[in-house]
């Protein structure tokens, strides 16, 4: 374990050259280590614990790790596939512990992980590559008494010019905030290298926060803190909201400012929300993307949730360029998209459908972006 | 302890309701809890764990803690003065272990640590107030052959209006990159709050990457994974590249483009650099500051760290409106800068000098930044 001696070093450097703050301390250790094969080797010091596990969406349940004897823990998987993947460590029972051999950490809802990307055509995708890229800005849109944090992605080239763009608003779920489609969603990345590569079109990305009770993520909002968890709206004040949204994106921002330059698409509850705001206003988005969406999980009595089969008859027959669904065979939400799906065959609505492997995962959702902003524009 | 058994049952629903994503794993416990004397409770489960302590800025060394019956580590502080505190926990010899109840995290250079807040004065200016918010945007500067990543604070009221603001230039230290004054710099609360309050000028604040060798910080470079530690440029490199930066922020931004609606300031490597830009260009910046800096740690042989005395004599001669030094009396480079101060007297230079208690620490640059904005422009 010649690396914990360099580190040993290493720190007695730091110490001496730039001491005062606690900068390196995971400096000594290589984890996780995405080997030539694709396998990877996780590492954590823990010298004194009985029984370290790390557990992650690479494979299911927990792999327990072995001890050298220098204190460091060991786990190497079998070849993994081509994704980017989370994962964190349980010691002694202790779960949600990071490592701290990896700067790469992410919040997903109340918990945060460290992440790694095995490369290959999907992880690739996930990964900042070497090409032009996109600003992402967070910004508080002011619309009539409400002032509301919202990511924007507006594509490489963006500043230097004068042309206008086409915009996909783009919806978390439950628990999430206007971070999470940057965060595990890998927004940034995919748009960044599907432009680069001519497979989608330049465009602006808006990500509101859609929990009426918030107005910013949790680390970010000046009206108290909170605790993300089940946050979210579905009571139609969001849906209500969302043209203001819409004005002030297309008052800020170079837009062509149009039905058929708009598309809205989100997940899960963000998926309902992209239905709901797509079919009350029908003649503002042309493209409609449904990742595995809550399709039934709206709080009974509001009106705009009621009337859902003519909502949707009335919308499909103004006309619209995409209608997307996509869902894991495993979701707990699948037989509700079902459901959905034969009221729109029933109906002879035409849509695109997409069924993976797994279930309510981000793993999907990401595969589901990928591909649902190939098709736009 | 009944907040465990609260959480089983939260758990529990949560699984039934939205089961396939694990986003709830800090639920139960409340940690950390900032209590109404300004004390602090630090909460952990960790039910197999022989001995954990908490660490962090709040106090000198480790804090041990103790086990209840249920598992749960728990520390509570003496009442703490109203600050920004970093903290992690040390479980069983294993180091920087984040606690899981707090969403709150933060990257500086290579570690992550968990934050608070506690209220009053000093915290309430680090902390997002529901006032007025700048924008914040992450983008790529294109210039020459060179594209690097740049974090830019906007006011409030930029996108909205048509007027044209000054500029502070704001670099970071050896090992950082262009997320460290937005992270445990606080610098967005910080300028929201002054601005607010009228007592800063609204500006635009510009965060370039000072490290040559990268594009990026490590989660957002195209061009391979790299630990920062000691990441930085003391060659000449960046000042010489710095001209290239301010025009690409005046030709992209709406700014006031004169030395007088100019100023230039940083920490430690960021303070050379600010000295050492500031004094290669006399007729860029009329406002210059130094936190903590790193004087005389410059590469030796480079040709425009040579002739200091005679460099900054020419920059006083052509005229500025601000030099303002800070330092902490326990800063290792405190000596440097009494030996710079000297030479500045010797020449009957005029600047403000700030020493506070302390040493090479984020409080002091927080603090160095919320009294310096306050004397621009």
């Amino acid at each position: 374990m010649n690396k914990l001696i360099l580190s040993a070093i290493f720190i007695l450097c730091c110490g001496v050259a730039m001491a005062q703050e606690n900068l390196w301390q995971g400096a000594g250790l290589t984890s996780p280590e995405v080997c030539e094969d694709g396998s990877v080797i996780f590492r954590l010091y823990a010298p004194n614990a009985e029984e370290v596990a790390v557990v992650g969406d690479f494979a299911s349940g927990s792999q327990p790790m072995t001890k050298d004897s220098y204190g460091v823990w060991e786990f190497r998987t079998e070849s993994l596939a081509s994704e980017y993947y989370t994962y964190t460590y349980i010691v002694d029972g202790m779960t949600g512990v990071l490592d701290k051999s990896n700067v790469n950490t992410v919040r997903d809802v109340g918990s945060v992980m460290n992440y790694f990307i095995v490369g290959g055509e999907r992880g690739d995708m996930y990964r900042a590559h070497d090409v032009e890229h996109g600003t992402v800005s967070r910004v508080w849109a002011t619309t009539g008494d409400l002032s509301r944090r919202m990511a924007i992605y507006t594509p490489a080239g963006y500043e230097a010019g004068y042309r206008s763009y086409p915009v996909l608003y783009l919806l978390h779920g439950m628990g999430g905030d206007e971070e999470a489609w940057i965060a595990t969603g890998r927004m940034v990345e995919i748009m960044d290298n599907l432009i680069a590569q001519g497979k989608a079109e330049p465009m602006i990305v808006v990500m509101p926060n859609g929990c009426m009770r918030h107005d910013a993520a949790p680390s970010y909002t000046g009206k108290g803190e909170y605790k993300p968890y089940m946050s979210g709206s579905m009571d139609g004040s969001f849906e209500s909201y969302f043209p203001a949204v819409v004005s002030w994106v297309d008052a800020h921002y170079r837009t062509y400012a149009s039905k058929e330059s708009r598309a809205i698409a989100g997940l899960s509850m963000g998926g309902f929300h992209a239905m709901q705001i797509s079919k009350a206003y029908p003649d503002m988005f042309d493209y409609v993307g449904l990742f595995s969406a809550a399709i039934y999980r709206g709080e009974k009595g509001v009106a705009m949730y009621e009337s859902l089969e003519e909502g949707i008859a009335e919308q499909f027959r103004r006309g619209l360029s995409l209608y997307w669904i996509g869902i894991g065979a495993d979701d707990f939400l699948y037989d509700e998209n079902v459901k959905f799906r034969k009221m729109l065959d029933s109906q002879g609505h035409e849509y695109e459908y997409c069924e993976s492997a797994g279930g309510h995962t981000w793993r999907n959702w990401r595969c589901y972006l990928a591909e649902f902003v190939t098709k736009l524009f």
